[in-house]
């Protein structure tokens, strides 16, 4: 497909191309361009489905008014719901979100990086994979404005937006052995990245606070890519060693369905038999027999100032760090 | 920022421009450059986070091996379930997917096609809305190869790949009836896309050949942006009008998630009060009481079908259309 150009667009008229320049950058009023041939070359342009060089226009203005949105799991409903927020305040800011979903691979994130630098996107907000260091400190290097969301590195200085992890589980647990729960069993990822060993930290503090045992064989990692298949067996282990179980911890939304689903269909009843708090919040929660105690992760909150610092990075008006910790919210349903 | 060009890394290495050019394009070897000072440009072009020109590039190849996808709705798990198989698939032929959300609003669709256009993907998959066939006619006028996917429009002569919604719901239907339903409801979308209004029909259809009054009023239709506000009000006039009715067919995800909340906080049993098929599937079925029937749309199918037509069209490959209508299955997983 040969892409249509200016003079192409002139030839067909039978104007100059200077012409049609000035009407399709929209100066027809400085060079006075009457408004019938402006509109006449419009129709044309259209016609012939002219695309811009947006290239060639972002050079000029030094912005293409895109974002790049990297998410970890696009069909991770955390992550579709955040991609959603994203869109809707960009929107305000006038800018346009295009992303892409590293799969929680590094390879892919440096690919979906690298692809949409190419494509001259303003700047990014991303949801860091393990293992992707590299690729954030080039872009530091590169001087690109970025936001990192859900998860950052602590040994790299940049701008983030995340949940209070270590906060967030350490309420919860504490909710548990509040409830008098004496041995809470947590389900977490198999993951390096700071968010998830902040959930873990949080979850061992309260047990101690609490008087309880914080007995590291009752935390159990799931590799990401095998939570459905994993879920069931690691907890049917746990439970095997462990019968005295009264309380489990998720520690994220998809390790929540397949618990429920694991407690479900093995008949325990919740919470008589066993208490459960889950961090993050999934709609199927609503369907449940019984009301769900849960970590309500501020989505709004996380999106309008993911946004906000990138669009102050873009314009040059943020010098300084941005790192925002937000705080969830301990939603509690059940009823004892 | 300034870009780094290639005469930038010659003059940090001490070598000529053509050198760089030869090795940043894997040429080395044809030029007979050396090992170690390919190496050391290569490191030098990595230091100075030089990036490819990817237009110049495209320009050469014809292809930038990106394919934009535009889903109708992000934050709806059936279209985040349906990008991560897309993306699955186009990487099978070393395609990356950039995607935007169009919030079913045709000028964000308009909006994200031109971007994307702008940043030249190869090729589209869109999920288009109400009211963007103009959008889709000047795709088809430029020769830009495109798929649509979930619905399509009967006047415009497309590629596409979409459930066959008709016998989909016909089926689910006739089944309502079989369990000796009388007065069956529907809830479905206020839309003029042609998949809702062949839902409608497959449902008509199924009550006439049941021998069932398919009385109109029986059919519901909701706003797509309000659509947890409006089923609960919409279902409690439609039971306050219809006390008999005892069986609802739920047009999508999202309209079942609505009315299972409904009637779960009125007390409603499934299914010995109210017997309820939902169009779509949702992973909170799981999680509720009652085993749920539902018809399953073949997602992986459905993104298998349209990353192979698009990579067709992109390769020149494919001249004629292809329109595929997929099957769904109805789980049929109530009790009675």
């Amino acid at each position: 497909m040969k892409r249509v150009s200016i003079k192409d667009i002139a030839q067909a008229v039978g104007v100059s191309t200077a012409l049609v320049s000035y009407v399709l950058n929209n100066k027809e009023k400085e060079a006075r361009v009457g408004q019938k041939i402006a509109e006449v070359i419009r129709v044309k342009a259209r016609e012939l489905g002219y695309q811009p060089n947006q290239i060639a226009k972002s050079l000029k203005t030094g912005r293409s008014q895109t974002i790049g949105l990297i998410v970890a799991d696009i069909s991770n409903p955390f992550f579709a719901n955040i991609a959603r927020t994203i869109e809707d305040e960009a929107k305000k800011y006038n800018y346009t979100v295009i992303f892409g979903s590293s799969d929680e691979a590094a390879d892919k994130s440096q690919n979906l990086i690298n692809i949409l630098l190419e494509r001259q996107v303003d700047g990014f907000i991303i949801a860091p994979t393990e293992g992707s260091e590299e690729q954030i400190r080039s872009l530091q290097d590169q001087r690109i404005p970025f936001v990192l969301i859900d998860r950052y590195f602590p040994d790299i200085q940049t701008n983030f937006v995340v949940t209070n992890n270590y906060q967030a589980s350490y309420q919860a647990v504490r909710h548990l052995a509040g409830q008098h729960r004496k041995k809470i069993a947590m389900i977490a990822y198999k993951s390096e990245l700071v968010h998830m060993k902040e959930r873990e930290r949080g979850y061992l503090d309260a047990l101690k606070d609490s008087g309880l045992d914080s007995d590291l064989n009752l935390v159990k990692e799931i590799s990401y890519n095998f939570i459905q298949r994993e879920v069931g067996e690691v907890m049917g282990q746990l439970m095997r060693g462990h019968p005295d179980i009264d309380a489990f911890f998720f520690g994220s939304n998809a390790l929540s369905m397949g618990g429920l689903r694991y407690l479900n269909r093995n008949n325990y009843r919740i919470p008589e038999t066993i208490s459960v708090v889950c961090f993050d919040e999934s709609e199927a929660f609503d369907l449940f027999y019984a009301p769900l105690t849960f970590v309500n992760q501020p989505l709004l909150e996380m999106g309008k100032e993911a946004v906000r610092i990138l669009a102050e990075q873009i314009s040059g008006k943020q010098p300084q760090l941005d790192q925002v910790f937000v705080d969830s919210a301990l939603i509690v349903r059940e009823k004892h």
